[in-house]
């Protein structure tokens, strides 16, 4: 048995290219199935049902399994003790990460806006038809990563995949539908301040230095503006006890297009250093920019390193 | 302009795929050009010349160019100050290696014998027929790397890819080419103990060990035996002079089918670890081994990981 799984701190890129990818590698004749390596958020919840399809289960015990990661390829984000786990495959959209192998496989990663899109053109390579529902969660994820095609990270392929997978999910309108999906994602009232930050958390090895990295997507940020100070004294308290370097939470407009960029940081050099603005209340608006793998990553690597 | 440039010590998969790869980039309109890190060997140079190809040219400043790396995806391989260069693709057949990036890029790497059967794959992808000249080189590329399909490395890819470049390149009998290519590397008569050593030698970061692993395949390994008390000094010297934890030479007999493998190392159990047997005056035989990547390097990591 092959477990697929995303990286932690699931998104419903992570949770949804499993799927569909253990769902081809049974197809190709490959013992497959998906995981997750923790709770899915409620855009997730919203799209797995949409289109009546399970849960994948919850690993937490990796020892010994043959493993498929999909849409990461970082050590930091990845499975616990991946050194005693076999990777046997790895599909990503991500810059290349810290993990090695010792022996060759499959690692195929691309510059586009999804896994989902990679997965979509595996499936079009093996000449393998996609199933109704796969191709609706492979669409949800596409629209939720590329910000429904607003994102800087959005290529010619997400489109096209998009448009293939309406067609067989019988989705007529992508705007609409992708708006719907991501207004899940704003439903952060009953969330606490660490949840907020936690959700969609990623830590990176800056040179290093460990920064960790969170961001919401909101239709409108009037809703998280009264919480901005409670969310920046937990970012304060997690920097504190957990040994980071810095710690952001990118607060994304998606009707505005743009990044209320939120920073609890050793040195505020290194914010303006990356950015060429100054952080005031360890803060700063960045505009169009939406997209953390894109053009909040690598300014700050390049901050980090210089 | 994009340089596409394989590993260090460069064989005959690492300068055609490169050619091959280049080529493919410029028939999907992207300016493209082969280098090398270093010289060509006898054999590259004989299936050049045979197909008229010219040799790539020679690059050893590697700062602020746009590179796409074949045949390799570690650090210690691939060029220098790497970080000053911007990776744009990785197109390869290893384990996956330390090489990381700052941003998304297209890294294909696939369980097969060799890069150019990777290479041969991505011109059917695309649809663009492969001209005869680079079907030549890429067919001997494969024989040369699955050692005429004798290695364990050898899947039914590399073995479809070349019976249709064979066809291409109107070569009739590849098990006759394959030897008549082979045979150019056992011309050892002309070269000095650390010609052989350094022709095709790779270094590993071992569990924090440096380790460097030559080879040497042969048609019989007669012609060698009389060097080999030459062979083994040279790798002490190369050892005490360089830091390594151990330096490993593989004789490889291709009619024979199987390895002598040298060792000189801090400890000779690391040895008796990774494959079983005990090292005798520096020396074991290993039976059906041929290949590095696949029979010597993960055993060894394993046993310098212990």
């Amino acid at each position: 048995m092959i477990f697929v799984v995303g990286h932690k701190n699931p998104d419903t890129d992570s949770i949804c290219s499993a799927i569909a990818y253990a769902e081809l590698k049974r197809s190709l004749g490959v013992d497959a199935m998906a995981a997750r390596q923790g709770e899915i958020n409620p855009e997730t919840a919203f799209v797995l049902e949409k289109f009546g399809v399970h849960v994948p289960e919850l690993v937490t015990e990796w020892e010994g399994k043959k493993v498929i990661l999909v849409d990461h390829s970082d050590v930091s984000q990845s499975i616990d003790n991946i050194d005693r786990a076999e990777i046997v495959e790895i599909i990503d959209h991500h810059k290349i990460g810290d993990i090695t192998t010792p022996n060759p496989i499959f690692f195929l990663a691309m510059p586009v806006g999804c896994t989902a899109t990679v997965v979509k053109l595996l499936y079009d390579y093996h000449n393998i038809p996609i199933p109704k529902k796969i191709a609706g969660i492979l669409l949800s994820a596409i629209l939720s990563d590329t910000v429904i095609f607003k994102s800087p990270t959005t290529t010619e392929k997400d489109i096209k995949a998009a448009e293939d997978l309406a067609r067989i999910a019988g989705v007529t309108d992508m705007n609409t539908f992708g708006i719907q999906v991501k207004s899940k994602l704003s439903d952060i009232d009953r969330m606490s301040a660490e949840e907020i930050i936690k959700r969609d958390f990623k830590d990176f090895n800056m040179s290093g230095n460990r920064v960790g990295i969170g961001q919401v997507e909101l239709v409108d940020l009037s809703a998280i503006e009264p919480r901005i100070d409670e969310i920046l004294s937990k970012m304060s308290e997690m920097k504190n006890n957990e040994g980071y370097a810095g710690i952001y939470m990118m607060l994304t407009d998606i009707i505005k297009e743009g990044t209320l960029l939120l920073a609890v940081v050793d040195s505020d050099s290194v914010v303006e250093k990356a950015f060429g603005t100054k952080l005031e209340n360890n803060r700063v608006w960045l505009d169009k920019v939406m997209s953390r793998k894109k053009e909040i990553v690598p300014p700050l690597e390049e901050a980090y390193s210089s």
